[in-house]
């Protein structure tokens, strides 16, 4: 690098083409010109390239909210905090179709409540409480809601893992990184890490589903789930 | 209850052709005819047809999907912990595609190694492993992997949950609930609870991004990331 965008395209692994629409999206800022038809890439659009084709092949998001999270990225005025806080309300979206009726109002205050109760600090319009509020509404509908234990459970979890990223990204904030490279990695962590949580919790019911539930502590007791 | 499809279909919020077509591909079971042209739904069909709905709609299973955890089940012959990973495996359908190259077999034997040193009892072919392998992939090409520290964390934190979620359920297995109410809360509680999981990930993040970023132990560090 400095390279020609064949071989960026090579390198990233992505066709030409789109390469071509995101430099004319501005997802991507132009190479540097080397003659009128021609210009050359370095490895911050190498690593550019490679963070949209993660956010939106790995995270699943569409190009809309991978633009709204990198715009964040590129507010230089926004320090780590709020660069975090924009990328969770981008990546958010709009929730606002179902936030309605009587049935939305009590998931909502029964998440505000939660909050209270734990004692976090979150910003009263923050995305996330629709979303937890989403979640509990669904569940309610079905007449599967968390039990309280439940809940707690899942909230102390989440408070554990990110306590430990926020503070591996305060560690990397003061080390020698650039940065771009903190940014990145709040935003890669943010999205990325979800399929990681998740499949872990998915290998932990499986491991706990086989402790707990082929295992009887007691065979004398009647399964009345087996009838 | 029971009632005509129009009733069915007003109670469970989806069109009358929606249900026909559920009915049609074998997702619902037939109504109890009461006469050539006309049948009744009772309160079963009401629940499936939330739990598809919930599983489409909240979940985002595609229908092949939705189908393969319905049959397992419908697989009256499993108990709890096969119907489990059933539709575990059902979920993480077909990850063939990226499961090549040297790249993939080294995440897939970290999985591997992580899963023995945790000591949990997971098949050697449960799909989560390669779901995992292929998070940590994704990771790894974006120079973005979770420290051990913070992936050790996320570990903790999904075994607290599961073990959590399991012994819920195994406390429903004995207690009056119906094996078809069992089999329902399990599947629910693997796909439906992931949103509240997630959401609750990012409530914390925000609670310890102000906590841990906003406030300074010691103002007289020099913060490197904010040049």
């Amino acid at each position: 690098l400095p390279v020609r965008i064949s071989e960026l395209g090579r390198r990233a692994d992505l066709p030409i083409a789109t390469i071509k629409y995101y430099l004319r999206e501005g997802l991507l800022s132009p190479g540097r010109s080397t003659a009128a038809t021609r210009a050359v890439y370095d490895e911050g659009h190498l690593r550019r390239l490679r963070l949209i084709r993660a956010l939106s092949e790995a995270g699943g998001l569409s190009l809309a909210k991978v633009r709204a999270v990198l715009d964040a990225v590129d507010d230089s005025d926004l320090g780590l905090h709020e660069t975090l806080g924009r990328s969770h309300y981008a990546l958010a979206g709009d929730l606002e179709s179902t936030a309605e009726g009587p049935g939305w109002r009590a998931a909502r205050a029964e998440v505000d409540a939660l909050l209270e109760e734990l004692d976090w600090r979150v910003h009263h319009r923050a995305p996330a409480r629709d979303q937890l509020a989403r979640a509990l509404l669904t569940l309610r509908q079905l007449d599967a809601v968390p039990t309280r234990e439940t809940l707690y459970s899942y909230a102390d979890a989440a408070h554990r893992v990110a306590t430990q990223e926020i503070a591996a990204l305060a560690a990397l904030a003061t080390s020698a990184a650039s940065t771009i490279e903190v940014l990145h990695q709040a935003v890669i962590g943010t999205v990325l890490y979800e399929p990681v949580l998740l499949a872990l919790r998915r290998l932990a019911e499986e491991h706990e589903s086989d402790r707990q539930l082929t295992l009887r502590p007691d065979p004398a007791t009647p399964n009345t789930s087996h009838d």
